[in-house]
């Protein structure tokens, strides 16, 4: 059976600049630390790199601390800070700071104390998205990357996490952008990488991907794709609330991520909607996909003040630059399909 | 020009077997934590390296934590306990003990309390292997893995920690393994990967790519190739023998890798020799390949008791599966041709 796959905050597709950038670093064998030639050929990926992804995150090079993905950027970045954030905020995040700080019905945070607070720029579940107080101490820029224009520099956070599997690189690699003069104890010690602030030998195949990813994404953003892709979007929401005239859709009154839609039907479950997407083809997502094999309400959208019961019928439909108007007719079709049969069972 | 890769122990080349499993699990989308199928399909590689993991190392599947490397793994498992080692263990290691156990002029330590030490199964300089005592705290397995027989369910250690790109897995990717009711806290939080020992989406091509190497390391082993390795390997220290009869052998008393050949002529600096051999088209090292741009004396040659001329004038070759014998005496050459040089200018 042919699949659809509409889970792209969960994780994209590895782009093909990304793959091929991969594969030609799978040939160069030196350790980055080495004096030897090998070695600064593989020194010379990883920097390659770091100024793709600074120039696609408008942050400098020297900013620029790669890592094995967000969540250890998140905790480098906030372990021994004891930030305030809302609850919103993804686990990784949540994981750091108190999350006392309240959103409003669309998810709007309002942040009394930037310089000693955490927010996302974007939400994975609902896509909303952020304004950054100037002065923030920590935004969580997984999602908006690749989506929506970024500039580090222009943020006004002193320190950025991001993750290269949600733009097209592979998973397993991220970074945490700081800005000059921001401290952080390394929390893996050992050799002197990353200019002493992330030991390790560096991840060269990875980080290659990253590199690749970030400028093939900016490159996209700028070609207006991520425009196409709101469109699509709003295709899809059209046709489900045209069939489906209950529908909540989560975030509505918020500006919201390009490619991401979050709806609820109280009473249907989302666990229940994913699986019989999953077995009519489709792959998307009941909130975070991070937590492996809980199923509970969202955190989210428990947050924004909706009951339990909605916060357990939620689904997210994600798509990015290679989902088709077919794909999203198909999958509109599908659900509608099996939210007539909920109807009538629950009737 | 041709060149020759005589530094394994700074990272072997990529394993054709783990090339093609990494190539393969490119296409696969999922995200390992997500319940569709793209989702199933991206876990089961990860099961699946685990499992080449744990045969490999004579673990059982539940013990293999993946982390981004043996550093991580090296601080997953030492922060927090105040463990005793030597000074001979790599940074990553020794950033987390008190060095203060000694070892003898071959390297060999002795570790009175091993419940609360961490000992190092072989050098990665010197190539020394050590018996470890029962009821060892930690062991940094890294340099032995694929290169002599390990089980850690015999080894008497608590934990130990690898990294995939010595027996030619990629950078990136690691594991601790842990003995069943061990403990570690987690210092990355959020998401409940790695049952709840390490946050994190999974890296999954490199998963796929450490457990493929896992699975043909092992069998080159099973298969004799490293008892060839170390015939090369007596090739090349005859050679060098022949040629400069004062050549100091570090650790030749003690039991090592059949990989790793340590050398010092007093005076003659390591760095030295690593620019000549280097520009004459052969890769190796001075020390430890880990701390970038560092040109210091060898802790470990100091530790066995050599003064800081012979610790400053040591240099590492280290080879492997794929080396020739062409190879090793075209080295052998080079460097008789740079001593003879070196020799004149000191006479």
């Amino acid at each position: 059976m042919s699949r659809t796959y509409l889970d792209w905050n969960a994780t994209a597709p590895l782009r093909p600049e990304a793959r091929a950038a991969m594969i030609a670093a799978m040939d160069v064998v030196g350790n980055p630390s080495s004096v030897h030639a090998e070695g600064r050929a593989a020194k010379m990926i990883v920097e390659t790199a770091r100024a793709q992804v600074a120039e696609a995150t408008g942050a400098m090079d020297a900013d620029v601390v790669f890592t094995s993905g967000a969540t250890e950027a998140a905790a480098l970045a906030l372990s021994g800070r004891e930030l305030a954030a809302t609850a919103v905020e993804h686990d990784c995040v949540g994981a750091w700071v108190a999350e006392d700080l309240a959103v409003d019905r669309n998810g709007i945070a309002t942040v009394p104390d930037s310089a000693n607070s955490a927010l996302q720029l974007a939400n994975s579940e609902t896509g909303v998205m952020q304004s950054l107080p100037q002065g923030l101490a920590f935004t969580d820029a997984v999602q908006a990357v690749g989506k929506v224009p970024f500039a580090f520099s222009w943020s006004g956070a002193q320190m950025a996490a991001i993750s290269g599997h949600k733009f097209g690189g592979p998973k397993g690699i991220g970074a945490l952008i700081l800005r000059q003069g921001i401290d952080i104890p390394s929390q893996m010690r050992g050799g002197g990488q990353e200019m002493g602030r992330r030991a390790g030998t560096e991840n060269v195949i990875a980080i290659a991907g990253i590199g690749a990813a970030a400028a093939a994404a900016a490159a996209d953003l700028d070609a207006g794709r991520m425009q196409e892709v709101a469109e699509l979007r709003n295709i899809l929401e059209d046709t489900l609330r045209q069939g489906c005239p209950d529908l909540i859709l989560l975030g509505q009154g918020a500006e919201r991520l390009p490619n991401t839609t979050c709806i609820a039907v109280p009473g249907w479950r989302g666990e229940t909607q994913v699986m019989q997407m999953d077995l009519a083809g489709y792959a998307i997502s009941a909130g975070s996909a991070c937590s492996s094999g809980k199923v509970k309400a969202s955190k989210v959208i428990r947050a924004m003040g909706y009951d339990e019961d909605i916060a357990s019928s939620t689904i997210r439909i994600s798509i990015g630059a290679t989902t088709t108007q077919a794909e999203i007719r198909g999958f509109a079709a599908a659900w509608l399909r099996q939210f007539e049969k909920f109807r009538a069972r629950a009737a």
